[in-house]
């Protein structure tokens, strides 16, 4: 498998673009990703029981799982926007499939922005129908989903599957209300692979659990929560089947996109300016290890620690211990970066200059061994920083 | 009921000091609580599968639950020190009852501070022999348990049951690591009534739940938590029995003051500079209603935005859609203060000045009817400022 620079259009048959609406003051804030042939799409949502319109039109689109183009804009959330949210979304649907010359029924659509604003829908008409695919630039695309986030996301790897080069591409946006379950994260994957939307679904579901399901900022589970993925079998592969080699290797690469996305959301986190990796190893089942690293990630304590760069094992091991999974509390190895800090749970003696090194690091992994099995996770997440407290108390509605 | 200015001390047969054995550097750092008589004891533990060494001799000791003597350090937490932290909260419980004259299984012992440094016993030890209970001021047992709390935390409240004069006095520490399931909050109650141990408990058990429970500072349950109540029945009145006006006086005088604690420790969570109040009403069952209440106070959207004066209900109504209990998400009103920013889950036009003198008060409401039912249930907590990260950033191990 070889990563490539690329867009979200880089895979066989797709285009996207992205312009400027008028729903933010400077910044591109409406964009489009467009499949010349309908994708098999499959799709995960927030678990927020307050869901925004968009959600619903989705959902809805989704019902026959066949997508030929998405249509995003960031600036307003739409959500607890009423009936006329809905009435707005819907719009936003039909202007995309009229200016793309596609069905309405196969446009999704996905907002990110403020929650409770009605949209200004003739802006977001406007811009539509000034949507010109030929002349426009698909990394434009990756720039008019972000909100607060500081750097656009995006991965494409390829590989050869059945015969044939595949390539699956990625952009995503994060920085706020990531705490997924779904959060607003926005990702969209886009491939030219032959696959079954049926396998296409478990294989997005499967790796959201391990992956984007993994990160977080603050806690707090976003209205408007998507991951999107398109395959439009444009590679002329045969059809990967599950249990072949073409199915290991488009789950590997589809493994490899989901994680970047999803660390990449981690890392520019509202006010970040460290990664924080947890591995968990010798968990009792996969779903516990999952359970401890995101306990640990997501800890107030553990975050500003990470900031003011002091390998504070207490908070760490505290995060542990409230963890809704059983744990033998006598029993935790822990180490930061490669200086083990705590066996058998006890303090152990180490290199304060080599694990001042490393704590100064922009990517800091914490590993723990629960000696209780075999079963492993990971989760990924950010420090707490004064600029975290300043962009979400002078971000007035 | 009223509320008196009064010490840990004032009810009846209560004896209380503090003084600087040498754990912190300048602050009073050792308490402890004496009853002449023993006394009915009940308590609650913190739920973190890692405890300190403190909380499994305090709960040996409560096998038995007569308790006669309280001794509390502050600087270390006593905690992941392995058998040598066992040995010296044992070493600290017998020294209590050598200078107290007391039984060491009537000795409760508690520890707050940093995690895994293993105490300095002799200095413990050494400044247990210097207690003088003649001597002593009360009030320094208040100042003895804080670590980064800017205030001492005291309430005394007295009333006539059952032709007697009773008096609770409570106090506690808090700060940091709170979101008690128990978090280190610390609280000591005692009280001259004459009640069964096993009402006691029941009394406290309930009352945990709806008061001390429902604080968080930082989503971060300690590994020291305790609340522990002492009645010595020196009041003199005929026992409290349950379903009488004497319990109903006694259990309102025991809600007020484990409430009033609670919200003193909300208030002075790290860097807080407001107390945040979550009201909700109309949820389909109490402890639905506290876990809505909870997880809009324990939000950290929500707590930057109450930092920064913003009425951003959004981050709230958020909160409420991922709260793990059912909701009806377009059912929702709300007030910040006394002004209605959603009706039906949709923004109301409202007063921009008067909301503004709203938010610029150091105590925040924030109400809430889910219109599903008859249940109440509140939350408290604090907003996240600079000042939280620079606390927890700068505080080393």
């Amino acid at each position: 498998m070889n990563s490539i620079d690329g867009t979200i259009a880089s895979p066989k048959g797709f285009q996207a673009t992205g312009l400027h609406a008028g729903l933010k003051k400077n910044k591109l804030d409406l964009g489009v990703i467009y499949s010349e042939k309908p994708a098999k799409a499959a799709a995960v949502y927030t678990t927020n029981q307050v869901k925004a319109a968009p959600i619903y039109v989705t959902k809805e689109a989704m019902q026959d799982p066949t997508i030929q183009a998405v249509v995003v804009n960031s600036g307003y959330a739409n959500a607890c926007t009423g009936e006329i949210g809905l009435v707005h979304a819907k719009k936003m649907q039909q202007a995309a499939a009229d200016q793309l010359g596609v069905a309405a029924t196969n446009v999704a659509v996905a907002s990110t922005g403020v929650i409770g604003k009605t949209m200004p829908i003739e802006l977001v008409e406007g811009g539509i129908q000034t949507i010109d695919l030929q002349e426009g630039q698909p990394y434009h695309f990756h720039e008019a989903i972000l909100t607060t986030d500081t750097t656009t996301k995006e991965i494409v790897v390829q590989d050869t599957i059945n015969g044939e080069l595949v390539t699956i591409a990625g952009t995503a946006k994060g920085s706020g209300m990531i705490h997924p379950n779904m959060a607003t994260m926005l990702a969209f994957i886009t491939t030219d692979a032959e696959i079954s939307q049926e396998l296409l679904q478990e294989l997005l579901s499967e790796k959201t659990e391990t992956t984007f399901n993994q990160i977080t900022v603050d806690g707090d589970t976003s209205t408007n929560d998507m991951v999107l993925v398109l395959a439009n079998g444009l590679a002329g592969n045969t059809e990967i089947k599950k249990g072949t080699e073409g199915y290991d290797k488009f789950s590997a690469m589809f493994k490899l996109v989901s994680e970047t996305l999803a660390q990449m959301i981690a890392k520019d986190g509202e006010g970040a300016t460290k990664l924080i990796e947890v591995q968990v190893e010798g968990a009792t089942d996969e779903l516990a290890a999952r359970m401890i690293a995101k306990k640990i990630v997501g800890s107030m304590l553990v975050k500003t620690a990470m900031f003011g760069e002091d390998p504070n094992w207490g908070r760490i091991i505290c995060a542990i211990g409230y963890s809704e999974t059983k744990i033998d509390p006598e029993k935790v190895d822990m180490w930061i970066g490669s200086v083990q800090v705590l066996k058998n749970s006890q303090p152990q003696t180490f290199d304060e200059t080599a694990i001042k090194q490393i704590l100064e690091q922009d990517k800091i992994v914490i590993a723990v061994d629960m000696n209780l099995g075999d079963a492993k996770g990971a989760a990924w997440g950010c420090d707490l920083t004064y600029k975290y407290v300043e962009v979400n108390a002078l971000y007035h509605t």
